[in-house]
């Protein structure tokens, strides 16, 4: 009989709960152990949230105008037309990735996914009894799964997770990859389940959606990030209009409606590019820094960081226990990185996933701790930790 | 092989958004179809809010002193000590009830329930591939199941869902019951999941909680009934000891944190009570007028309101289809209400349910409508609707 899924801890988690406790007894902790931005949703937003605190008591509710403005994004953003009705509003991407999965996929069913990759996309697919298909990914297809892979899986699997940008990499899957990712799918009946959560968040050129090569994607996106309202809790499915009825059945019994204070403040965050536009600047400043620093680290080896706000780095040459290893380096520098290993179980040993989501001084003041810290571990191999 | 889940669309949304769309013709309605207070957050958890709005810009976030006020809270009310960490914040109570499903059972488990009930029971277990083992309550078990039901199953199921009061009727479980129930429970080796998100609305002195009887219990509970904070989406799940890994383990997988304004609301409006019970007061007297009206409509079969705000009333002699009952009662007066059907697959087509949580002038000039109503509809057999 089968059982509750085992889930692996999310190390992440761990590391930050140390942070906190060196903060508390007086360390100077730089948070790079987290996707998450360190602004707020955007001013003008705020500014409707106060006004709707007092005018809007907050009931079970989905707004219409969101829904409309977010089919409008896509017309405007990837040139796809989207009926409103098939915006499902969510408490954030996550309930959405559950959804999509829950109601379209079996227990049972293979799906693939690119390993490194999100932990939650392996985890939440052993909780709903499904079975990841992990698809190995190195620096000779960028850390992203390819339509050869797919093509070779034998037998074909029932979906596919695509993410890109990805997390913990950053990468990007150009256009005609993506083309032919959703030709072997349909040639091969596997349903696509596309995290764009990143989107907005690019420097080589925007992403592309996946919904511009195939119609019947289950999209998956949130606020939490481009929008910078990670608190605020509020995200969306996607779903092909084949999949609604069902899609909405689930939403409604699993999870009923997303925060209603969230859907104001959402939609009018959707119309301040410039300042969400100006975050995403700060974060490439501080991606300029970190790949000019990263080979004073001897950090050679890395992911191509085309977009989200990672670097996730090889540090083979230094360690196989990434968890460890990033253990260390916070006691001894403050600065929170997230270990391989919550990314891939196979290879993450000998990764670290730094967040650059912090502020411009915050990335300089972690390059100058970071330095001198990594040229002695370079020259002693292993330097004891403080305690 | 296993499919997704056939799930039952909520008859009640279809009667809302009826109601909306009369509304938009210039109907006067008046909400009773769901069980959403009209009152908003305590009006110092507003003020709270306008604070931390500038003052926090919102991350992932799981509130330490709202956990422990919680624990507090439990001590308090019901004289159990629980551990803060025991404490898992979710978006409602919708995902703590996902959580406590999906984290402690197994993929063709039997889950007693009683019927009527939630709707979202029965369908969440299906999503969930569990099996809803329904059992039918009548005015004899006062609409509850009962230690001697669970005592009859058999073999015995892995799980039950105990819910008091109850939705739709509103019962309450007496202590006695609840003890006996929690011995069986033991006995039988059945894990107990305690719906207790009606706490709080009661009028027939305070509701137990399962935790009293059986430490082991996983109860679910929410802000969006007496602390009358629906579209904040803020729920929790109390997890035993012994589940706390996996379960803390899933929701960081499946939903992450919740929205982190409605942490700070919910830990200000948790020392609210004075304005809350003034809520409660109002749902009394919504009651008491109901109850004396109901006679005059000839509903003489209810289930016995304890608490909650809902009136589930036995509609035998009118109809069989309570859902077009509900839609010609919309029609006919703009009074929506919720059908049986919703909550009981097998008697439901004679039931309707009526949501008090509505303001007394409304609750007044309902009753006003549907007095006449019910009297032309005994008197005829089936009045034609107006379109």
């Amino acid at each position: 009989m089968p059982q509750p899924a085992q889930i692996d801890p999310f190390h992440a988690i761990g590391i930050s709960t140390l942070a906190h406790k060196l903060k508390a007894q007086g360390a100077s902790i730089i948070h790079m152990e987290f996707g998450q931005p360190s602004t707020g949703a955007p001013q003008a937003a705020i500014a409707v949230a106060h006004e709707m605190l007092d005018a809007d008591r907050g009931g079970y509710w989905e707004s219409a105008p969101l829904r409309a403005r977010i089919a409008r994004h896509y017309l405007e953003t990837y040139g796809v037309t989207v009926a409103p009705e098939r915006i499902i509003l969510t408490c954030g991407a996550s309930p959405a990735l559950v959804l999509a999965l829950a109601s379209v996929f079996n227990p049972g069913d293979r799906i693939a996914l690119a390993r490194p990759g999100y932990v939650a996309y392996r985890n939440t697919l052993k909780a709903l009894h499904m079975e990841p298909v992990e698809i190995a990914c190195g620096p000779e297809s960028r850390f992203q799964l390819t339509a050869a892979h797919l093509a070779a899986l034998d037998p074909p699997p029932q979906g596919v997770i695509v993410a890109s940008p990805a997390n913990p990499t950053g990468t990007i899957i150009e256009a005609a990859e993506l083309e032919a990712i959703a030709k072997v799918c349909r040639e091969r009946g596997i349903r696509i389940v596309s995290d764009e959560i990143y989107h907005g968040l690019s420097y080589v050129g925007p992403a592309r959606s996946m919904l511009e090569f195939e119609p019947d994607t289950l999209v998956v996106n949130s606020f939490s990030k481009y929008f910078s309202m990670v608190g605020w809790r509020l995200g969306w499915l996607l779903a092909p209009q084949r999949d609604l009825n069902r899609a909405r059945a689930y939403v409604g019994n699993l999870f009923l409606t997303a925060p209603s204070l969230s859907q104001h403040v959402g939609l009018a965050a959707m119309d301040e590019r410039e300042e969400l536009d100006g975050n995403v600047e700060v974060y490439r400043a501080n991606r300029d820094l970190l790949l000019a620093a990263l080979p004073k680290l001897g950090l050679t080896q890395i992911a191509p960081p085309d977009g989200a706000f990672y670097i996730y780095a090889d540090i083979g040459h230094l360690t196989q226990d990434s968890l460890e290893f990033c253990k260390d380096l916070l006691r001894d520098t403050g600065v929170a990185t997230a270990p391989g290993l919550d990314f891939d179980p196979v290879e993450g040993g000998h990764f670290i996933r730094l967040s650059f989501a912090v502020s411009t001084p915050e990335v300089e003041e972690a390059i100058g701790r970071l330095i001198p810290w990594f040229a002695a571990r370079a020259g002693s191999g292993s330097p004891q930790s403080p305690d």
